[in-house]
């Protein structure tokens, strides 16, 4: 037995990521969004969609570009502050203790606090509504050397990203190792 | 200190989100899909990025409509399966056990035992390069009331949603609660 909840923003999980962006003069700012995902394997790309009246929606326009940071666990108060206050008003990177790092491949800073981070270049925008959809191709994916596992790639375990539920409004870590992809369903 | 990773779709968390499609026959359809996300508030939307070699990419077409269906941690195998094999093949609803509803909003059908669905009609399509990213407008969302929380929401805890992670193609179930969003960061 199904109840209907009506036309809402409501699936889990979505990501907690901070969006990097230089504004006109040079500044950078960071701002926090759900409402993200990967989009493309070839070319390697993420949509990230933003609302026109904040400070990054200018800012990316402006740049045609955008890096995409993974902040940890424990940064998430920072996380959820950058969500809150507008770059507009505040030097975000100030009030956080977030560390803005030139990204040599994009218009863009990084954050060095983060353990995993994407530089990506403004690939395509989409008008949907309330929100604009961007599309940034990811040229390079950097993760901090401690959050790496055997393989070479993020554990992300040791990534420890926050989950976020909409409409609940709550942050979650990750849980625990289910099974292997595209592995465990041939069991079937 | 931070390693280079090269230009992969590497991004935590990413969703596990089946897709329900009808074929032009009316045979019902379910693949899992990793690269999507909400992408807009009003209208509420969520964004499905597919190869077009995939039998759901022909479905969503013809269509015009399709179901996004949240799979519970114990579904996982489910889950995995319905992303290796192709419907052109099998019938996957048969296959997993899952039942196909039909949708009385949009000309698709949701799954049954999923425990929050959300029914979409095709907003936008966006070629990207290998994937093809879909726009569908949230025209209902339901949820089993054993998930339901106190606050008439899904309770994510109850939900249990599984995490995928790209390039380690590992499956992870949602994890400790770590505080309320738009509020803990004011304490920053």
């Amino acid at each position: 037995m199904k109840k209907s909840l009506g036309a809402k923003t409501l699936a889990y999980p979505t990501p907690v990521w901070l969006v990097g962006t230089y504004d006109t003069e040079g500044k950078p700012n960071i701002m926090t969004a759900a409402w993200a995902g990967i989009c493309c394997s070839k070319p390697p790309s993420v949509a990230v969609s933003l609302r026109k009246a904040t400070y990054s929606y200018g800012n990316i326009v402006a740049r045609q570009a955008l890096t995409i940071n993974i902040p940890s666990e424990k940064q998430v108060k920072e996380a959820d502050y950058v969500g809150i206050a507008s770059g507009r008003d505040v030097d975000k990177f100030a009030k956080t203790g977030f560390t803005p790092v030139d990204s040599d491949l994009v218009d863009a800073p990084y954050v060095k606090e983060c353990p995993l981070i994407l530089e990506c270049r403004l690939l395509h925008t989409l008008e949907i509504g309330l929100h604009t959809l961007f599309v940034g191709e990811i040229l390079d994916v950097k993760a901090d050397l401690d959050v790496l596992g055997d393989s070479g790639l993020p554990d992300i375990e040791k990534v420890k990203p926050i989950i976020f539920g909409p409409e609940i409004r709550a942050y979650h870590g990750i849980g625990p190792y289910l099974g292997q992809a595209f592995a465990i369903g041939k069991d079937l």
